[in-house]
């Protein structure tokens, strides 16, 4: 039997190392490369400890075209910037591309340049490349080479909003997403800001009006429902490693109340094998480690709240990835994420 | 010199032993007495090992009259319902009371039943108590025999909002708060929802409209502002033991952008020993263990965000309530406190 | 196919919830009965809303008996006392035994009262039921009935000094223990000692002289050598959720410095799939989540020093579990754990 | 009245920033000057948020010479070698130094150089430095123009063992100290090692067997005593801001047990206002925020073990610091400390 030869761009962060461990568990991939843009070739288990005696492989410093030639699939963990430029060698060389990074994520260049400061390296791509949120893009996502893997936040943002703003149940110009994030969520990269005493015992917010989360949420959202939804969204750190918590503001239209609203909501994702509907108010470890995201609504006053939770390494990363996985090549969706 | 004789109703929990050590440090307050409703007496460093040999004091049964004869103020930390059945008597015996329950924050006893679905004990009082904020209450706080010290997120809503809403540069009828707090802020008293593998490394939402702070954070402003004003208020459970983080969404009017509400902000606070309005984003870790409040402003698309940070259980509760009683007693409203 | 029917007796707490989580994706087990002694019949997601849309099933107010006869194995995860008072109906109905509890771990009844403080209600069985190290046991473990799944401070103690012990390089009469715990060790009943603004940030020895843990390593470490060893056990209790970190200062006998213990542990643990004989200083975080328990040793002046690290609700129990589930079944000894 | 003018060189770490809330509740003391080694005279406030509006001074680019002009005393807050080269100028200049590093804590330069792996930059000093520890050098530290502040474990280790070895009732060959120290005991740069999510959740031994307390608790004991112990020495990174938590195992001479040990702690301390010999076990958490070291004793088997609490940031750095202080200019010792 063959097994899909996975290469993995970028290994030495906290996504590929979620990655790792489930790819480890998964019947049909087989992790064939790992790079780093680091000389010395260091064994994975040096990078990453927790892989000792999981997986005995050295980290590799090559470039894309290697890569590809001993990868079916890609998962490619670079940061922005670095992903637009080997992805296009990547397909090029025959593999499949998971991506990771912001790079393909949204509509046009102007909005990357806009967020992101910067110009975008494969700009004609942009507008084609497939969202890999599989419950609204499956079909695209089974055809696809390149997916673009969501953001953490729009995962947590999008799953709840996407069926009442499709259903014209809220209204698109109203919408506030303040959302809550553990640490890893901001990289392996030692900085000021996420040194242990620094963040430990404090919460703040960051990136108030600029995080680059919200054009992706509001035209994903647009691609979903047709509508072109306006979007606050606060972001902040909390003290924990993992998780994230989106309390969603919403205006109802008509007579959208808490209960028709879990009745969308429950309907939309009735078949969906990671995406819980529950009463109560969810907390960000009843996903801990796991795939799901769950999503509860609430009336208060004349708003409806929608309330999320989801782990920001794996239905907001690693194991969307691998879900993503599943649905390109076929497998039974929940191989290896349950 | 004569001290100030200080009783403390109910002095096992975190306001209280935050208090007392902000007391030891006070030049003019002798602690006299504290109680608790257990039989034995205990020495106050059983129940606080962190005040051995900082106070050699047991702490007492007694009902509010033998306080009431040992003390010239007695600060109440009873929970509701108690601090109403005790605060009559402890006036009665001549002393003057800081309360730190929400018996005597409301206007009036509907809400109050509403809210805490109890009959309110003292209900005559109701809608003659100063609000223990001396930042908007300071004369009558100066003359008061009774203050309600303020709830802890109500102090982390009103400081920012009161002066825009006074002003009338936002709608009174468009206001979400959305605050996180540390588990000091749900007592001392051991359950599943606090007990530590639940609640670390986990965020969640709670109390959703429903948390009775927020008729109290409505009425206040509503007495400093003449307007009625309507709040969405969503409290989060953050992993960390202490602080306050305050995000709130607000509709400006007119031309009130970020620089207006800067400039009020500054105008309103500018001789304030407690509140700092800081040009960056406030973390908890900033204000911890402090009696100060940060606050800032930012425009977000067509809203205004207010952001303020504190600590829980210092201007959140025993650090204010020390304030109180600087302003009560015509200390410098400092002392103790810097 | 058959599947192995899977009771688990006590099912509300941490390990239980650990154990339910790896027989979900354990092949050849089916979860089929889960008790509580609550009266209301919970579904499990009640309890655990972890597992919510992942085992549809509720907790059942069953006895022993009941259990046995819905079950092939059963897992015993009730406190100690009532382990042995359920041990013999299970049996007696024909399921095997794993228990969690200290019950049937020691070698008599009179070691038992001793730090147990209780009369043991199942006293002939002690000195014949294994222990369930499969590092240590296996054979034993193929053939049990029942087995005494091991406490999580031994697992990580006896491991790193079995091999040492048992080639006599190290002085049986002068080791120190000195262990690190998270607070799911402690259990899930709410107590103050456990209140998150209690254990967070703090660290804290308890049990000192006292830990019942301390007779169960020296009685397994004389089944496994031949020798009669007395050790010093401190735990701490650690503000974290779940790892055991163990520091163990031995006095070497002849010639073993810290190149000779590490050849030792190198052969003694070469086959096992759980063990990692490892150069670097282990963290828990290294085998958080996982069934692995690392190992290293130092030479520091005249002492080796052994440090061991594992997850306390996998290696130090439910993991640990799960692998005498698979020995006692022939199964793959790594079956559900990788 | 006269304060005295302080200067702080290196300002921008953590025990700098605890000192200056401790002097700023200090009524003799004065900032007049904190340096850092950056370029552009950033506000004390930009550096920590914390102190803004509770101390308006920029931090200068100064050298010793120009700290020594404005100030009586320097507290010197540099890296070991940076700290022996400023502190002869800083003398020189007519300043008092109390010297945070570990430049002037030992012996001899061999020592130094052996365990730094650095010349020593000012080696005749050596041997000759007051060290910092009031409770056993209270009348040097009177006289002293440069007093070597103590390292953050040492004082753990040493108020514990100190008087027990001079009573001769421990052997000074076989003293184990496992020490568990908070994160901010690393300092403020950022690492890998330190990063939130690294280690968030983990507890691991470092620098076993090398760390350089090792030889600063052996000297200093020796000092106290006249006798020369070996200790081994194991620090620990625990997941929580600050705090260390020592647990020493001794071995008792002739009939020293717990009692005789607890005798001998209480009047030996007797009278110190910061050592709280107590019956419970110390956490670290009892201390926090506080200057006292919390000290008890037990017998387990053949051993004595003896444990204490401290903050690792005041009591184990500036809180010593400013009770030196205190005692160098003959002020009250307890004075800004309570």
């Amino acid at each position: 039997m063959f097994m899909v030869r996975i290469g993995i761009l970028g290994a030495t962060g906290y996504t590929a190392l979620e990655l790792i461990k489930l790819l480890l568990r998964h019947p049909e991939a087989e992790i064939s490369v790992l790079t780093t843009r680091q000389e010395e070739r260091p064994h994975v288990s040096e990078v990453h400890p927790q892989l000792n005696g999981r997986l005995d492989l050295r980290m590799e410093n090559f470039g894309p075209r290697q890569v590809a030639e001993r990868s079916d699939l890609v998962f490619c963990c670079l940061p922005h910037g670095a992903a637009a430029e080997a992805t296009p060698e990547l397909l090029a060389g025959g593999a499949r591309v998971i991506d990771f990074s912001a790079d393909y994520r949204l509509n046009d260049a102007d909005t990357f340049r806009q967020w992101y400061h910067a110009e975008h390296l494969d700009p004609q791509r942009l507008g084609n490349v497939v969202y890999g949120l599989p419950e609204w893009f499956r079909k695209q996502i089974q055809e696809a080479d390149l997916v673009a893997n969501p953001g953490c936040y729009p995962t947590s943002a999008i799953l709840p909003l996407a069926p009442l703003l499709k259903g014209g149940l809220i209204e698109p110009q109203d919408i506030i997403i303040d959302s809550k994030s553990g640490v890893t969520g901001a990289g392996r990269t030692p900085k000021l800001g996420f040194h242990y005493p620094e963040c430990n015992e404090s919460i703040s917010a960051y990136g108030v009006g600029s995080h680059r989360h919200t054009p992706e949420i509001s035209q994903i959202l647009g691609r979903i429902t047709g509508r072109d939804p306006q979007v606050i969204f606060t972001p902040h750190l909390v003290p924990m490693d993992r998780g994230i918590l989106s309390v969603i503001y919403a205006r109802p239209r008509g007579q959208c109340d808490q209960g028709a609203a879990m009745e969308v909501l429950r309907e939309t994702y009735a078949s969906e094998p990671f995406v819980r509907v529950v009463d109560h108010l969810p907390a960000t470890k009843h996903t801990s480690l796991t795939n799901y995201c769950d999503i509860t609504a609430r009336t208060v006053q004349d708003r409806l709240l929608l309330i999320s939770a989801e782990d920001n390494l794996i239905k907001g990363a690693s194991g969307a990835a691998v879900q993503n996985f599943n649905v390109m090549y076929g497998f039974p969706e929940t191989t290896g994420l349950v």
